[in-house]
């Protein structure tokens, strides 16, 4: 099967991607992004100067991925601090950017609730804006912990789950560096085993519609040289059928208090297959994931995105004389799609749910209700 | 959810599409398709003056589909007699074009076997092209008819099988007037649901990596007025979920002894989820797609296609201020790609196969000899 072993020495480590950062620029404090819309084509950074700008962005898909979406509400309500907005409305606004992903939410009333608490025991606006930014960098610094954490318990749940020493794993959507202050979620695990020499491949789903897959994940793959194969979403089940997948590893946008996961569409069905398959669905994600004021699968919300999304896409190059490398539109004008950004899995199909704070497995209400307690973090909502 | 109801009233018909023809032209005979590389953007013939260039078609997929392959087939064959051209070669030339529809080398041969015949009996050069363009002539007529009679079968069936009258179908690739000498397999039951008022909706999914269902079921769906929404592959789990379907429908390109069914890549995983939801899963196809002398599944040889159908597509256009309509490359240049062309369902996730002799259900190699014993088509092989 096609791979990239040309490419799959463990070598020397790329530089770190600088996906999110805060900058004191000379006409005012920003967030600046790597426009991931962009990638993998072009490295281009987006200088978002307000909250409407950030909303805009995280709208956009320019900056995506839940523990990323939660650093970036942080920033984003510190950003209006600073410019000397409404801080309460910045939060609601970037809470409500995106329904879908938990952490959102999260990181920005975390950092207005600081920034609250400073002006209630009397900080002027510049100190209260100071706390803001610090909160914020936290938020940020905890997460790029909570990915080298999600990644050693990652690995070793892979080595007492997986027989043999070259882990094939499947994984959809992307979860790394670009989803995370630090190394990202299923994907770190994934790095980590390629650093100890146990990735045998990485099978990458390109992950439709918005080919999070192909343009994100295989730029990370590439980046860090691992073994890997892109594949249409509809190619898993071959891989499944011919004993070519040793585990299936995916991050998350909300887990509800019942253990059902929510992720990008395609999630559901890699599951169901897994399950056919006797083949482990292991979910990693920090504890600013889950949810436990969402009750079940059935009461998260799904972002229901654009048509033109599934309809707008060019059709792929015909390799043929006869065509001449005609791009046809892909659908009929006119025509409407059904476009769900998120599916649920329901905890029965996941084998485990990876945090930083430790595994859960089986999923169970109340092993997630458990480890939330042990876990500072989420009493934070 | 997002629909056609617009479209949705059965009303006149369209005229039918001109898909495969032969034509006298002044310049000699040819063969003439509808470039299906090219739709729904543009209705392009092509014309194919040789044998080389009706398999440069059937490769580019220009012409695609496993009953119109047989046609095509024969045809072909027709047209390599009334040239001068060695029959023989022309036969193994076309059945080798593509390696998994059964149906190509059934054409092939089976007009080749009538010119040979001929030629045996005393025939010239001129009779015995006659005889293999009537025999190609009688192929293309026999397979409308069996679209006619598969359509009949396959409303019976699903009028046993589901409750209610607006039944919610799904399809995967393309398996209407586009595949076949009449109105085509999966999509001709569909469609006969559609004129008796009994199509709740239709879901295309768009079938990557070649987008056949965003490109041409949806086409075929729009020109007959059908309800019918657009998904890609990867949200069929959240309307199974959602008990949005109530059956699957698909074509076949060769179908085992066993009742193994090669089809589309993608077919395998809706039938795992169709097992896992309780929704039936009916192939349907013509019995020229089986293929006794093909033991099981495993033996089945799967087409592998280029990487770059995969690597190549254009990002979709993300609907964002920021990005400008800026469309990158999917994956990083280097990228490679697992890309097989079709995959294989065992019998026990197939509901029934219907036939134009009838529905095989359960699915078992005794029930498929039995039915083949009783069609003289399979026997010519």
């Amino acid at each position: 099967m096609a791979d990239q072993d040309a490419q799959s020495q463990v070598g020397s480590e790329p530089p770190a991607l600088s996906v999110l950062r805060w900058d004191e620029l000379p006409e005012g404090p920003a967030v600046v992004l790597l426009d991931q819309t962009r990638l993998p084509s072009e490295e281009v950074e987006l200088v978002c100067a307000d909250v409407p700008a950030l909303v805009r962005a995280i709208q956009s898909l320019a900056v995506r991925g839940a523990p990323l979406l939660g650093i970036a509400g942080g920033y984003g309500v510190a950003l209006a601090a600073a410019r000397g907005d409404d801080v309460a409305r910045a939060a609601e606004l970037l809470g409500q950017a995106r329904p879908t992903a938990v952490n959102l939410g999260y990181g920005a009333r975390r950092v207005a609730r600081a920034h609250g608490a400073a002006v209630g025991q009397g900080a002027g606006p510049g100190a209260a804006s100071a706390v803001a930014l610090a909160e914020a960098r936290a938020l940020h610094r905890e997460d790029a912990e909570a990915s080298g954490r999600m990644a050693q318990y990652g690995l070793r749940l892979l080595a007492e789950l997986l027989p043999g020493s070259a882990h094939r794993l499947l994984t959809h959507c992307n979860t790394g560096a670009l989803v995370s202050g630090g190394e990202g979620t299923a994907f770190a695990v994934a790095l980590g085993a390629h650093r100890e020499g146990r990735l045998g491949r990485l099978w990458v789903d390109e992950t439709r519609p918005l080919l999070q897959g192909a343009r994100l994940t295989a730029y990370e793959a590439a980046r860090h040289g691992l073994p890997y194969s892109l594949l249409t979403d509809n190619a898993a089940g071959s891989l499944f059928a011919a004993g070519e997948v040793d585990a299936v590893l995916i991050g998350a946008d909300r887990i509800a208090a019942d253990g059902s996961v929510a992720n990008k569409v395609g999630s559901y069905p890699l599951a169901v297959l897994a399950k056919y398959h006797h083949v482990p669905f292991v979910v990693v994600a920090p504890t600013t994931t889950i949810d436990l004021d969402t009750v079940d699968g059935a009461s998260i919300v799904v972002e229901q995105r654009s048509a033109l999304e599934v309809t707008e896409i060019t059709s792929p190059q015909i390799i043929s004389a006869g065509s001449g490398g005609f791009r046809p539109a892909a659908a009929p004008v006119g025509a409407k799609a059904y476009n769900p950004a998120f599916d649920i899995t329901p905890p029965e199909l996941v084998t485990a749910i990876v945090t930083e704070e430790g595994v859960i497995s089986p999923v169970t209400g109340v092993g997630l209700a458990e480890l939330c307690a042990r876990s500072s973090q989420v009493t934070i909502s």
